[in-house]
């Protein structure tokens, strides 16, 4: 299948990127957080992206591999902010190290994201820093204003929804439009790419919100029900609250969030049994799925045969399945 | 003056920069922090450069800001992982907001960096990056070996010279580097003007080292002796512990290093008469004096007239007669 062959390119390239050698505090965090893994799905998605255009999708992986380094750059950088333990099961960064060592060590990791990028044509270059830039600024727009949500009281669906979609769906976009630079695509399919980047992104987040708290703890891999012990605005519970509060119900809701002291397995459940009795899980879902519609619907539209379009059809199916 | 034409001309551009919108608590820390005033030292190298090989100038006004909206992301997070309550003056980033503010407004601040760079012409673009982020990545290292070398007992002259290469000299370089490629300089130049910078900018360094020490309180901005209060490794310590432990009377000094309580002042004295005892002082000017006389021979030798170069050389020689 073409995805597991995108991915093994990808693997290889990765295990054979030297980020640098010395000092080695800075540069061995680097080699730890982009060996824990993780679905490299924005380095598939600009791989799978120049495949439609072209057979010499080879091309796109060192820049994709710049993409997959920026993203683990935000999460080294991220898991400062939000004093994370723990990264795909293992100790984080400032955490195996020390916090200056995340810090400096992310800032080295962004530079070298943008030497990944320069392993495309002469050409495309400065069409592809200047919309990596405006991208990686909104990623970190994105995880501001997801800082600033922490201390607000009133956060709208609307707010939400642009939280995720500078925080994480941009990048996504993006991926997808690189592959398609580089594949020499039309500038409508460029745009049309991106489009459908950033819509099964936004899909992508709420997917995650909604495992989260419905998730099988077997297969969810983190702990179901961290974001109602933190009481993360996600937009379940944007939602939820929007809805009891219509309905002069919000008192059992408001409860739980102001509560210090409380026992986590009882606070999940009694949350999610409000969530159950306002019909949450089947709200958020149908809005998940109108963001995945429009991207599956718009990637039926790109002017390719369906045949180099269905691992990338494939890909995001598996998006909207997952179970972790 | 064109010292003062090419000034007002960065400052100029400066106060018209727009980082970025929203969120505010992103974009206000970069221009506060870009306010602050300081010598704008490293774009004025740029702009210089250029100057030699053309009249136009201004067309390295953007890139040139973009060296120093860097050095000041780098200040940003330097100022982090050394606590620093102070920049110029006035409370830093950290200090002022917090400190996961300044993490992300520092990352945004290095994506800025990016975008400005992208105002040279296409053609010179790919080599213009490539040796940014060669330098970038430099920078940090540098950071991550001072850092290091606060707990590291033996760091000799050779560890301290190649840390401030890295750390403060190399951006020098690729400033006055970046200022001959928008100017259409011939190969051999740009590196020449990349070794002028370097070598100016470890002069620059143990200048500052020296000022740290013998500056004159009145004129010095900082408080003398920080350096001596928190056993900072610099060349003047490192040296003098070298050349008192050769003489088998590093005791003295070490008492000093080793004292846990000890009034600032007296300390201060103390160590800087230890400093004059072992003539500290002028073999600090004299490594000085190797660099940037050797900063001012390779432009002597830069295949240009001595009018284009007058402004540059203006510029070196008040870098080594500053005060403050």
């Amino acid at each position: 299948m073409a995805l597991e062959k995108f991915l093994q390119a990808i693997q290889e390239e990765s295990s054979k990127t030297v980020y640098g050698e010395s000092p080695q505090e800075l540069y061995e965090p680097i080699r730890y957080l982009m060996s824990l893994g993780g679905k490299k799905m924005r380095p598939l998605l600009t791989v799978m992206a120049t495949s439609i255009f072209t057979d010499d999708w080879e091309k796109a992986i060192k820049p994709a591999l710049g993409v997959e380094v920026f993203h683990n750059f935000t999460l080294m950088h991220d898991d400062i902010m939000d004093a994370a333990p723990l990264r795909r099961g293992k100790p984080t960064v400032h955490e195996k190290w020390n916090q200056n060592i995340a810090i400096l060590s992310g800032d080295v990791m962004l530079v070298c994201a943008y030497e990944l990028l320069t392993h495309v044509q002469e050409d495309i270059f400065k069409q592809v820093i200047r919309r990596f830039n405006r991208t990686a600024a909104e990623v970190c727009e994105g995880q501001q204003f997801d800082m600033n949500f922490a201390s607000i009281m009133e956060v709208t669906e609307e707010d939400y929804i642009n939280m995720i979609r500078l925080k994480t769906s941009v990048l996504l976009g993006f991926a997808l439009e690189l592959g398609g630079i580089i594949g020499k695509a039309d500038e409508e399919s460029v745009q049309l790419l991106y489009k459908i980047g950033v819509n099964a992104g936004i899909g992508f987040q709420l997917k995650d919100d909604i495992l989260d708290v419905y998730g099988d703890p077997e297969k969810f891999g983190k702990q179901v029900g961290g974001d109602i012990i933190e009481n993360k605005k996600t937009w379940l519970l944007i939602r939820a609250l929007d809805i009891a509060k219509q309905q002069g119900m919000d008192g059992d809701l408001h409860y739980w969030l102001n509560l210090k002291e409380f026992d986590k397995n009882e606070k999940v459940e009694a949350v999610r049994n409000i969530y159950d009795s306002l019909g949450i899980r089947e709200q958020a879902e149908a809005k998940m799925n109108v963001f995945f519609d429009t991207s599956l619907a718009d990637l039926d539209k790109l002017n390719a045969s369906f045949e180099r379009k269905q691992s990338l059809v494939a890909l995001i199916k598996q998006l909207i399945e997952r179970e972790s």
